[in-house]
């Protein structure tokens, strides 16, 4: 009998060579950054905190970036990821639809942000810098960058947040093998650390105050500089070879895509996806390019479209995008990672362009198909790729019910083996 | 620039279709098991935990045993693994030798302990059985076994240790995902649960009792039997399949093996690699074989060859094995799967008729290469491996200082993802 390998391998030389840069492509262009203030914003700017080559990859208007090489090389760790077909879902479901996983959990740090943690710590460390300086929350961000830093041998401080810390220590502890550097915010090493600790010495922190404080850290120190896990432009950039080898590897298997589903937080794992496929949808190919967001943080479904802040204390450019305002307290779901107020530029013309479509999944929709995934496929999705793969199998499911049979792939962006407290029920 | 591929894989198609039985080659034959007082233990008495098919493999004199599709079908979901050359480590440790590792860590439970579990759920499926009782103490078994149930659909229940269970819940969150029991042990399911809790009802629990429990309870149900996930000829037996895929892998690659690593605990990691080079040894080939274990629980290096129990309690068979003596009480050492007093049958022979030789590590050494390793190979080593993988690169730095390039191959039995609290270091 022969055995059947269900997952789609592409060899390690055709690792795509380049990044696919959507800005040139955009039927709804993004306006410019502005100051807070509301002033104009030079994108010169931008350069107080990051370095010049990821500016200019921040708003180039070429449609093909070349990778650097020491860049592939690092990719070559675990890249091409398999796309996966989850047969034993499929019949779990009872689908004739075919559904694809595109692994993207085989990372060294457990999930996507690893693409674009390695291209920044690449680009920091050809521009001269030395140290890099980040925020984290449930520290999915943290460990890529840790490990990204370390590949190129940069140092790095993590203001990871407080609650988040004490909750879950074992991202720090992966963090501190990599030697970087890793403090609870508030921290007593800034000035926005020090006022939230003399306000209330018990602080929990939050994301927002984090990044404050790794902004500050970076705009005071020459040798220092900040890096971002999603959002921007040239974060969306580097996670499209996620779409990229979905692209070469579908055409292995003969198959066109009805649907394509990825989760969106900040929206670079959903650009990732989507991005190289929008020329063929401009095209008129009819895919549809669904954003799986939670319902207890609806940006997309629910957000307004216009200028607004990307942190909650309104030190951040004011960007193009769909917002539930930067005051807005999403409830404390499990799925850290989807619980930004505001969306990505690029995500939200997308959306705004009805190029994609925004769809909002419950905790409990979520936690029901982790379940059946973990039974059939047996890998425990993270919290935030389990509301890609349930919009992918309720897809399923309805096509199967209009007599459809479809090709639904979805990104699973992460594992979820350091995030299993979301997973967790009471003894029996 | 050709981006390289440091992992030897082998197709989905050329895994191994058969086990290697080393029991006909031993130069030391095993003695027969003796029942608890010393009497003679007719074979057909295990059959009142174990089926008979897997009584008939733990006796037999077959050299080859052929494996079921079925099982093969499940190896599949990620067998054949990679053979990886670590090339970065070998650079990090300044050695031109050429070190290995065989990645069991990439299986669905993290560990090659999925290898036997998957085996063990199949043959008491076809003999009938619903339902296995079993024991964990870290819990790495206890979710091998509980997938293994899901996939050929029989009930489990886990028995486990509770000091364990409340320190680390994140195994039992997994066991839950799939569907198994996961009860804390001592419990009031058996009578060897109530004694000790009547005894002291905050008991923490032990491996030894938790083992009891299971027993007992497969014992005196018809429908469940008893599963066990090292020690024994058939767990050891299922695992050659690591060997065989590494003696596949390094042919591939042109290589001779001078030295092999695995970590031992039970026996059926160590088994695993080691039984498919005894022949080739036993022909005169140079190929050392290095059983590594904790100095904190030196069973094969300062333990005495002869009958011993299996447990503390004094409840299995008497079994020809170096120990410890079953009393012996290991210091809570970080790496939960090398704490046992004993050793399995063969590979007592093994040591004995000295084809394989023992090392002993220290905790911190194990740690020192953990940190390397992580550091080069951006890969969380289990704390098991960690003392395998401590004893490759010594051996390697050996080498180095006599002026000799060498090949090494140990095996990362499993990734450290859901241990890192054995890894934890102060916030800076």
């Amino acid at each position: 009998m022969p055995l059947i390998d269900d997952a789609i391998s592409l060899p390690k030389d055709q690792i795509p060579r380049q990044w696919l840069n959507v800005l040139p492509h955009l039927p709804v262009p993004l306006g410019p950054y502005k100051a807070p203030d509301g002033s104009d914003l030079p994108p010169a700017a931008l350069e107080a905190i990051f370095p010049p080559n990821l500016v200019d990859q921040e708003f180039s208007d070429q449609p093909i970036i070349a990778i650097p090489e020491p860049i592939l090389e690092a990719y070559a760790m675990w890249r091409p990821t398999p796309l996966v077909r989850a047969r034993r879902l499929e019949k779990a479901l009872g689908v004739k639809s075919r559904v694809y996983y595109k692994n993207e959990s085989l990372s060294p740090s457990g999930s996507h942000k690893s693409n674009t943690a390695l291209a920044q710590a690449y680009y920091n460390k050809v521009a001269g810098v030395s140290r890099l300086a980040t925020e984290t929350g449930a520290g999915q961000w943290g460990t890529a960058l840790a490990i990204a830093a370390r590949w190129f041998d940069l140092g790095i401080r993590v203001y990871m947040v407080k609650v988040s810390l004490d909750q879950k220590p074992y991202r720090r502890t992966i963090m501190n093998l990599m030697e970087a550097e890793v403090l609870a915010s508030p921290s007593q090493m800034t000035n926005a650390g020090r006022a939230a600790l003399a306000k209330d010495p018990n602080s929990p922190g939050s994301l927002g105050l984090a990044i404050s404080e790794a902004v500050e850290e970076a705009a005071s120190r020459s040798d220092t500089n900040y890096a971002l896990g999603s959002v921007l432009n040239h974060v969306l950039l580097h996670q499209t070879i996620i779409g990229q080898e979905v692209k070469l590897q579908l055409a292995l298997a003969n198959e066109t895509p009805d649907c394509l589903v990825a989760c969106h937080g900040g929206g670079s794992n959903f650009g990732g996806l989507a991005v190289p496929f929008v020329l063929d949808v401009l095209k008129g190919q009819k895919t549809e390019i669904l954003a799986a967001e939670p319902t207890a943080c609806p940006t997309l479904t629910k957000g307004a479209y216009g200028y607004d802040y990307g942190d909650t204390a309104r030190l951040t450019p004011l960007m193009p995008m769909y917002s539930l305002g930067p005051d807005f307290v999403p409830p404390s779901i499990h799925a850290g990672g989807l619980r930004y107020h505001g969306a990505s530029p690029i995500v939200s013309s997308l959306i705004k362009s009805k190029i994609a479509s925004p769809v909002a999944v419950s905790a409990d929709e979520a936690y029901r198909y982790t379940r059946l995934f973990a039974q059939s496929e047996y890998i425990v999705p993270a919290p935030e790729s389990s509301h890609a793969l349930a919009i992918a199998c309720q897809k399923a499911l309805a096509w199967e019910k209009e007599g459809r049979v479809g090709v639904v792939v979805f990104v699973l962006s992460g594992h979820g083996l350091l995030d299993l407290s979301a997973y967790e029920s009471p003894l029996p």
